[in-house]
Formats: C-alpha cells, structure tokens, sequence
C-alpha cells in the first residue's frame, strides 16, 4: 500500500525492495524524490540531484560533481575501485546492448510491423531484472527470430501507434494490451522503458573522461522532468515520423504532472506536424479497461 | 479553470495574470514548473533553475549562476542596471520588512496572543501586492496597535495551533477561519506564507558580492521541493516549540505530493517532540469545510 494520498502509481510500495542492498535514485519528480527519503529509513538510498534545465554549462558541472559523489559512495559501499577503464568497458558494453536494442526497434519500422508492441515491452521490462550478459543474449535471440518473419499481408491495415509518457515498468502492460487486443499495433515507445533508454549512445572517447561522457548523456535525456523541455516535444514529433505512425497514445499515470501538463505542449507540436494525439491518464487497476477500451477504439476508427 | 487533471490547486490560472509583464518563476515543484513552460506562451515568462539539494559548494553556485542569469534578463527587460549599491539598499529595506514580521510573530507569542491567526494571514498575503513601502507602513500600524491589546483573560484558554505546509495564498483564508470559528487559535505558519518568507536575513555584509548573500539567502528556505529536507524538519519542530503550541495542523493543497510525503517525516519528528498533529488535504473548494470542521473540531478536543 501507499503512504500518500492521491499519489501517483510510480511511487506506490513495491515487494522487491527487501531484496536489495542499496537504492540508487535520482531527484526528476517530486513525488519520487520525497518517496525516496522515506525509504532511506528502511534500505541505504542515494539520491543524485538532477538540475532541470540542462543547457547550460553549469548544469552540467553541477550534475557530474553529483555523479562523483556517488561514485565515492559505491566505491565505499562495495569496496571496489571505480577505474576509468572498467568505466568504458561497462559504457561499451551498455552501447552494445543500445545498438541491439536500435535494430529491434529498425525492425518495427516494417509495414506490417514483425512483433507486437506487447512482446517488445515484455522485453524492454526485463532489461531492468536481468544482467547485461544476459539480456544481450536474450536480444540476439530475438532479432535472429524477428528477421526471419514473413507477417500475414493482412496485419499492414493495422493502424501503427507510438505511445509516448510515462513509463511502463515491471508487470504493467494494460494499456498496450488494450490497443493491441483492439487491432492496433504499437511500434514505438517514447518513454523511460522505451526509446529513451537507449536512443543516445554513450561517447566511447578514450582520451574523454568517462564520468563526463556519462553525464553527458543522462543530463541530455528529455524526462518530463527537464524544463524547458523542447528536446522531448522534437523528439516525440521525429519518433512519429520515422516510424511512420497514424497516432499518438498519450500514457500518463494518476497525478503525474510533469507529463499530465507536458501533454499539452506535446499536443500541439504533434497537431502541427499533422499527427493524431489521444491523451490518457490512468493507474495499475483493472477498473478502467473498458472505458479506456472505448476511448482508444474511437480513436484508432478516427485515424484508419 | 484547469488544463491539468488532478493538479494542485496551487497552479490553477489566476484572473490578476494579464496585469502582469513579466513571471519571475522557479522549478519548486513539478506541476509550477510545467504550468510555467504554457504561460510563458501568453506572458514572457523567465524560470530560475532552483538545485534541490542545497548543502554543496557546487550547488550555491549554480544558484547563483541563476540568479546571475536573471539579473542579466532584468536589465534586457527593464532597461535598468542592477548595481550591488542599489542591490544592497533593497536588501535593506527587505530586512527591516522581515524584522517587522519577527515583531508581528512575536506579539503572538504572547498568551493569550493579541491577534487571531487569520488577521495575520490577511496581513501576510498583502506582502505579494504592496510595495515594500506601503507594507512597512501598514506592519508599523498593526504592531502599534496589539501593542496596546490587554486581551480578555477567558481567551488563553483556547487551544494554540501553528499551520504548517503549503502556502495560503491571496484570498485563501478557508482552514485558518474553520480553526478559529471553532475556539482555536493560530499562533504561527510554518509555510511560504509564513515563516519562511521572513524567518532568515539577507547578509547585509558591504564587503561581500550582494548577489551571493542573495543565494545563500535564498537557497536556504527549507521548501518541501528540498530532499532530503532535514533543515525543514528541525525548523516545524523549533517553531512549535518556540510558539508553545497545542497541536499542529499540517495543511496541504491536494495533490502537493512534497508537502503531502513530507507529512510523514515531520509528523514523526514531532511524535518524538510530543507534539500532537493533524494532517489534512483539501483545495479552495467549500465543498469539504463542513467535513473538516469536525476533524479539526475532534483534533482541538483531543489536545485541549
């Protein structure tokens, strides 16, 4: 259960937490930042600072400092040394799995699609459970499988759907079950557990420190969080384009404001571009299926 | 009205916004901070990028980086250079405001204390629309008066209460009235439109850039949106103590999710003061008053 009222779903108290020796968290929404706190009362959290407008210099010296301090930390929780060079094999290994992760999403580019927007989430999922080696395994297995499918010539009137928001973390696939159940296919995910987790590579440079390559790369993440926030409404608009979609499903959890009030932005840059849009807002529970069910079948009529 | 489901009633548009030339906003917390990036599309709106973890070196520059930032946008704006001689003599007179203020909040302290809870709100939302000279003459006259107050002695038998949590602003007097209709009596706000927006000085030191004694200044407020907030925590408990309270009522806007979780950390660190709280949630609606009237009711009985 949740200590907070009217709090959103992200937050609520998850049964896996007893199984780790520390959390790392960062400050991108209120409702996280002050979640963290209390559980720091039950397991070691840490908590990197964020700064929210990311442009500019200080930003960015602002947000590596706090990564070196958390650097610190680990090498004392651990007691292993953080060396530059195990630092850049982790940051390639990482970008191994982005590349992999950049072809499955090429794959979905097909007209028909290959594979359903619910089995890449059931996918995407598991690389927050599973170690690097492993779920790079699991990928190569996949696309083996993927290039090889020749899709009923029927499934191309399916309307293509990106779904943009928040993210859709361990367990939670009802809405793109919806969507998929109701005879849309989802080939794009614009959210934490979609494209931004592997979008952007890490700069591999040798002669580059690796703690500002780092950095670099997680201060340019276009979160909700971030204010002004044009990366992620071009970014949206683009992802669309490449993949070719009919519309926008809009997620967003209960009382999540940052993207609640982001929808609007992101609407009205999709409008222009000449891109349908349908903003939801929902929880975990079963309640809402059917009128979610109703609102998305008229959307996907609307744009077919 | 709205465009955000669920949002904090905090962010609701206001009708005095058209008077307005420029917003001077902060990232305090996610729904402000959101709201912002709209309004900036009808009022040129400039957002100071706030760090909400505010105990490092690199964290008080990059606030003041900010502030630097804003002076510069300023000056493009009004035409008029920002000195640190006309800098300094601001700071001033915002200093003798504040020492009013002390004056104000410590005739309360008296008990029975000379003046109700919701006088001193009124008093306290009128900062944010008079001019600095125009409060200070107002402030004087107030305090003349309760000076001379010898207030009935059947009075000091009314429970004293302080309010913490988020700000009352213009107009917003709902739960102050409901607590002194029924026989309470406020005798302090830990809130932005309280406390916190007098409590500290601004450095007066000649020697020192005023822009840094600015940042310090402000950096400092111990706002929910700082994580973690343990300066907040010791200020609720020093407030309640300092005001001999009863109780305390912890006051938050619906869907405020930092002062909302942060309900949980000070209500136990008043727990272990021994000082009794209640929290509630609500918006400007009436629609709750008469539901609330008798919690608050129920609450005043338990610690009279």
């Amino acid at each position: 259960g949740s200590i907070v009222n009217d709090g959103c779903s992200g937050i609520d108290s998850c049964a896996h937490f007893g199984l780790v020796d520390m959390i790392i968290a960062e400050n991108t929404c209120d409702g996280k930042k002050k979640m963290y706190e209390i559980l720091d009362d039950f397991i070691p959290t840490y908590v990197i600072d964020l700064p929210q407008r990311p442009d500019t210099d200080i930003a960015l010296q602002y947000f590596l400092q706090e990564l070196e301090s958390l650097k610190t930390e680990l090498e004392s929780f651990t007691g292993n040394e953080i060396t530059s060079t195990k630092l850049l094999d982790r940051i390639k290994e990482s970008n191994e799995i982005r590349k992999l992760l950049h072809q499955l999403y090429c794959e979905r580019k097909r007209d028909p699609s290959p594979i359903s927007g619910v089995d890449v989430l059931k996918i995407m999922q598991k690389q927050f459970f599973l170690s690097p080696t492993e779920f790079k395994d699991i990928l190569k297995m996949v696309l083996e499988e993927i290039e090889h499918i020749q899709p009923e010539q029927e499934s191309n009137t399916k309307p293509r759907i990106m779904i943009a928001g928040c993210p859709l973390s361990g367990g939670n696939t009802k809405v793109p079950k919806i969507i998929e159940e109701r005879g849309g296919v989802i080939v794009c995910e614009e959210s934490c557990t979609g494209t931004r987790s592997f979008w952007d590579l890490v700069d591999e440079d040798e002669n580059k420190d690796p703690m500002l390559s780092l950095s670099q790369r997680y201060i340019n993440i276009p979160c909700s969080c971030m204010s002004p926030n044009k990366k992620r409404l071009e970014s949206v608009v683009d992802l669309a384009q490449e993949f070719n979609v009919d519309g926008v499903i809009y997620y967003t959890l209960q009382f999540c404001h940052g993207y609640n009030i982001e929808a609007y932005n992101v609407q009205k840059e999709l409008k222009k571009a000449g891109i349908p849009m349908l903003s939801i807002e929902t929880d975990y529970s079963d309640s809402d299926i059917e009128q979610l069910g109703v609102r998305i079948d008229a959307f996907m009529e609307m744009i077919s």
